[in-house]
């Protein structure tokens, strides 16, 4: 399992830089949502913080967060869920002098291809040799299905052709997904396949306009409420394929947030924003690997919130592997420039990169 | 003034086709955010509702909701707005056979190059002849000034240079802005950058990275969030440049909404998305023209609420100019394939496109 | 077997329309590479030409070309190609009024799915449910390789990929290539992959840069002039894998077109582009379908000279199908600004569709 | 005058790796069009070849191809104007190992600002601060205007609006352009909205499609052919507005390079693709700043070519600017992936592009 090799390095507290260092400064949040000024930041690396002569780590971490000192432990905070008085860590030194230290190289790299791979980020385009990138995925994920815990942010393009519906379906099927986080759009559309056969009002099997098509989202919405929920839709009306009804039949947990441009939304949609991203961090939180597809929103969100590592129930520490599969360049390169350094873009259309996985995993 | 040449044709009410129409089949709500099976969704049309015999106007219309016949008139209404036992209009034709008229070519064409322009919609590309597009938005912006209510929506790229923010800065200032919304991204970095002097950690006038830089964005949520609101903000820190103090000096309305993607957010950010489009909305209703540029998002979003036509308070009808501006054809031809056929696209950066507009308008 | 199922409509000449119609004017050329003032420009569809009472059909057309009477027959020129004296047809009508008719709704459309896939040209973007397609090019595949001609159009990102490029060789050594274009750098990149493992430096296997390898792929186009052709460097080298050993061990015929951005070139490539565009044309004469992938300018290329049906040698008609694949909208797209009605776009990464392609035909 | 601040680094010959360097090894090449195995092919930076004892610089270089050595000085040739014979230098180490010095570092990076913006390359994106570089750019071209030789690589879409065609117009006749290198569609777009109001058959003012405007690019060709070149065809039909009657009028050279996706060709057209090449080159080689714009193939053709150092007819050694300018990201970055790391890239639409340059400059 090339995998397990990334081992982490864990820093030598025993060096004088850290035993020399002073301990971390702590200032009380002087209102809510607000930090004192001088917060420190935290980043997608490990960080630990030397509280009472001691280094602690942050063990849920993400990026642009504040660091708490809470119950003896550093949570690592959003700035609305800040209350006053939380006890902030201050400081923007990385290597000790303020008793913080970001440990940026903190994985092994390997020799020759796995170096290149997972240690660094490269920009990517149309121009990379992408069946690598598959290989190593289908290892991955078969990996991670005995040993992690894979997070799959989907765009309303997952929905739209019926045999990636199906593919998508089987990665469920087989415990390929931990977790699915999506929007109003890509749910419905999926839904709306499975109830109506059609996405934007087109067959997604054989791209027919149906008749009165522009109609089929929407009353996929209506039916939906008028049942109460998804799962009893998707029991009610019998929804034999796609996305949705594997996930509602595997009871996969499912995030689904509203944005300004929901129609409905469906009754499962999270209406408050924050709620919603919360209710996200909680799927990262246990994540070891992310996969975007065909969204920049929610990709972004989620890949804001993941660290490059993961801390195991066992203490041990081990990479977070990170995808964003788009067409567009900008879109996989763009969260790179917002600061998550390890992503890795593969740039193709969503529709064939999930029906090729699935056939790379032999479904 | 050419765009008052654009002449509303009333439907002619006393032809056999509007006389022998059956009155519209109302049904009440089953329960609250659902309609009855059989709904008819509005478009962004014109549309009448025979209703006791009388053609009634739907007055402040959008595409994809329920008409609701409430108070003697016909209200458009979301479907997660919807109450039980609100009367609904049932039916699913356009040309009276159901008592509903879908006035689709409701607009007098002009001859030459009026009818090219604004009647149908063609595909834009980089390659389109933008200048005439420039010179009719500069005439439009100065008749609106006057006659209409222009909503402009703007994405992050807006606030990245720094002679962009302030020829829009001088858009406020001279009246050709009645609202302005957002995400909480944009405005961020806007205020930031008048704040620090970045956006994104880079200088936004000289491009120079500062130190630190990527501590500049959480500094200026916090310091608003230490004031309290982006207005004693820009008072307390005497911000000089940029689109939010101009906003905000000029007391122009603004929505900033939320995404799952925020860090903060800034205190008058929207947190429940649909209480966040129902503000969108609110503008929408008086909207002669909407500009969007650079955020599909945004753009899309309130795309879906805009239709064709604008009821004046005189009773005259009018219509709506749309505008979307994007540096990808996908962007700005996205709209068009979501139902809202009246998009004009303009493919280039944001910068150059307000930089230009503003130069047009002499400022 | 579908595709046979798209009869051709016959005109019926002994219409009153034709019948009444005057012969087609002619003109002879004023001087060489020139046309007479009004000349008729021919297009994509079939044309007829009234010449001494009878309909002559235009045999081997292309669009912006010139209709030249010559041997009894009508042969379709360049205007490069025209010589001081050849007989032009004269005229800008289409529906006889000239002696001219072209015939645009010229095949019969089938119900349904059929109907819309084939006969009219919608726009293609991400969002588009592409399995359909497939589906539909691997039966129409398995067609051409029994009664037509396949012309695949390649661009240089086909061979960055290892897997890719095995794909493209099993579908040339299956049968289902019959003629190959391609520019100097596609065939140098795949041939490089070959000899050194790499493509821009890179290894097509691993993504992992090799030392020097920059040099790679002059190192490459020299050692080909050393040996004096690609034939000669496959077999000396024993080149093992890619398109182009393939291309050479099956004799299947290619061209290599050169452009202003070229290093070498390789001996095989037309350094007069006139000449070259000659040996497309001399392929696309004979093509049933054109498969063109990530390269706008060969494609285009190709797309210019490439109408909508084909004369078969027992005098019956066909269409040609044309697809164009690409990760762009534009690119999808741009076929069709230019006047090739007829293209099929699929928005993708061509890795992906070269290798789903020929997964599909089971190789 | 900030852009003679950048010196340049004369490296110190006294020094010991240069002293004992051996002369670097020079092979015959042994065939036309081939180099000897193990050849040194150039890069974009100056490089110096120590023969007998002495340190040469090439003059004139660009990258990927052969230092010849001849009449006692270096020249740099391309593999396809190789003559059997020919002297080439031998080596693949860059730091006088084997007689070859690469000078990477060359330039004196001035403090703040100008580091940032000339010495090194950085990613670009829609969402860059360009204003500066707009600023920079006007600047610079005031002091080329003066001291240097500026060429233009323009794309169609220059050619498509019609402010943006006079704004150039204004470019040439003001003495900013020292060259122009371009294609036949781009030169015959132009001529046609000079003949015929339109381009790509819609009206380069009002974007109004003319009646059978499809013809007017061939009969614009054909005209200029019926004349015998360009300069009579401007004379001949008095055209008045445009790219090409500027260029004309003020005796500026061009060069129109052919492609096989050519209609026509203008007479001024290479058809051979190498003499064009060596026809770009003639330029190049004393250009001091290539601006590309709206063209992928002609500019990264141009950019295969332009090393990053001029040496003046005094001797003393200046940097060459490069800039690219598309809506595209991915067109923008590609000149980096190929090698030429010193092209700094704007996102946007080449008519805003040009026109903010004539204003910048006061035109």
């Amino acid at each position: 399992m090339i995998f397990e090799r990334a081992k982490y390095i864990e820093p030598d507290f025993s060096q004088e830089v850290f035993k020399n260092a002073p301990d971390a400064k702590l200032v009380a949040a002087p209102k809510d949502k607000a930090a004192p000024e001088g917060f420190h930041a935290t980043s997608i690396f490990p960080e630990y913080f030397k509280i009472n002569g001691e280094w602690l780590l942050a063990e849920e971490s993400r990026m642009d967060c504040v660091a708490v000192f809470e119950g003896g432990k550093i949570a690592v905070r959003e700035f609305r869920n800040l209350k006053k008085g939380d006890l902030c860590v201050v400081g923007r030194t990385e290597n000790c002098d303020d008793g913080i230290f970001v440990h940026m190289d903190c994985f092994e790299r390997e020799k020759g291809a796995e170096e290149t791979k997972f240690s660094f980020r490269q920009s990517r385009s149309r121009e990379t040799a992408f069946s690598y990138d598959y290989e190593k995925l289908v290892e991955l994920l078969r990996h991670e299905k005995e040993h992690g815990y894979v997070v799959w942010v989907l765009g309303p393009a997952c929905s739209f052709d019926n045999e990636a519906r199906n593919a998508f379906a089987k990665l469920v099927d087989n415990g390929y997904v931990s977790a699915m986080l999506a929007g109003n759009a890509r749910a419905t559309h999926d839904l709306g396949a499975g109830y109506l056969g059609t996405a934007l009002g087109q067959d997604v099997r054989t791209q027919k306009p149906h008749f009165n098509g522009h109609y089929n989202h929407i009353d996929t919405i209506n039916k939906v409420h008028l049942y109460g929920s998804i799962p009893e839709f998707v029991e009610g009306e019998n929804i034999k394929d796609g996305i949705m009804q594997s996930i509602v039949r595997n009871n996969v947990p499912f995030v689904l947030n509203g944005s300004i441009r929901d129609d409905g939304p469906l009754p499962e949609v999270y209406a408050h924003t924050y709620e919603g991203q919360d209710a996200i961090r909680k799927h990262v939180r246990r994540a070891t690997t992310v996969i975007g597809m065909a969204t920049v929103l929610h990709t972004i969100a989620t890949g804001n919130m993941t660290p490059m590592y993961r801390v195991r129930e066992d203490g041990t520490i081990r990479p977070v592997y990170f995808y964003i599969v788009d067409t567009s360049e900008f879109a996989v390169n763009k969260l790179g420039d917002r600061g998550s350094l390890a992503a890795r873009g593969i740039v193709t259309n969503v529709q064939d990169f999930v029906c090729n996985v699935a056939k790379g995993l032999g479904l």
